[in-house]
């Protein structure tokens, strides 16, 4: 085995450990949570169908590899959700050093030039700037809504989130990748909050 | 919303349910078996990753597209394990028929047009001629073989696999894609057999 591959499949190997990693968000049949990698999946797909929505200069096949990465660091870090401590946890400059970290030991897994082109992937992803990162962040953060929903609410329940609480710490986010998609989304929830007394 | 993105969500919402069809092949710690979505998620990796192996024709974008969709039959099927009975299920006519009713029920939840294009992908990825299919195949059929070698055996030990049984279900498919990572596993994996008396 060359030194490139033995790499690479290390890499791959510790991967696997995203499948340990749980979230807030929970099966829609609520059976158990939901782990990472299987949400990666989740956004990936999303990607893929939802296509049609995405504005000029967005690159699906760069989403998709994007959400396929997006979450590796968690292996280190962990998930925080995004409704803990009244919304605060998850972009907190603490949060944000511990996955610059993660990311560069995870990713510095790979051979050379393959793992500063990751890297690069990762980077724009978080930074949230050009339409492909933002295309991919808003599905990242629209499909625990819809499984929220799917579910009967979900972690909106655990965490006690308001329609106002998911607008500010999701809604906002959303629209800047996909205004359309979420005003429509945000219609086909808004009935879960007010008959739950949360809108 | 319009009928199109209800659609679309209408299919997303179904195929969350692929994160309750479990394998044969366990996580690397053995907690768990693993379920076909994040594998689906670790094949999709597998391809990003491993793309220099790759021949010529290739289109890794559409091995991605391919592995994201390839297990969602599931839903309606099961996995049906490489190593059950004698090796002789997975490929059986009555379980290509049940996956296509499938293919056509899941990709049929799309809009038209869309439903389509991904039923094409799923069967040229199902169908194993194009190079881009053979890729993808090899990858689907090499991360359990790296599975199972993680997790000290895994399922070769439930199923009483042989080094020549795995050469003969697993690695004349893998080799058909990527011959070179064939070579490279074989003798990554082979020394585990060799200990336990089944090479
Ligand atoms: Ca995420």
């Amino acid at each position: 085995m060359t030194d490139r591959l033995a790499q690479q499949l290390g890499f791959l190997r510790e991967a696997e450990k995203l499948k340990s990693v749980y979230r807030a968000t929970a099966l829609p049949d609520q059976s158990r949570r939901e782990n990472s990698a299987e949400h990666s999946w989740s956004v990936a797909l999303y990607a893929l169908i939802l296509q049609d929505q995405a504005g000029e200069g967005v690159d699906i096949a760069r989403a998709i590899t994007m959400l396929l990465l997006h979450d590796l660091v968690e292996i280190d870090v962990g998930d925080v959700p995004i409704h803990a401590q009244g919304g605060s946890a998850h972009s907190s400059a603490a949060v944000k050093e511990a996955e610059e970290r993660a990311a560069a030991r995870l990713f510095g897994l790979l051979p050379e030039g393959q793992a500063e082109q990751m890297l690069a992937i990762w980077l724009e992803f978080e930074g949230g700037v050009t339409p492909t990162a933002l295309y991919a962040r808003a599905l990242d953060r629209v499909q625990p809504v819809l499984l929220n929903h799917a579910g009967g609410g979900g972690s909106w329940r655990e965490y006690d989130v308001s329609f106002d609480q998911l607008e500010e710490r999701v809604g906002v986010k959303v629209a800047r990748g996909l205004p359309a998609l979420w005003q429509a989304v945000r219609e086909h929830v808004k009935p879960w909050f007010v008959s739950h007394g949360k809108a």
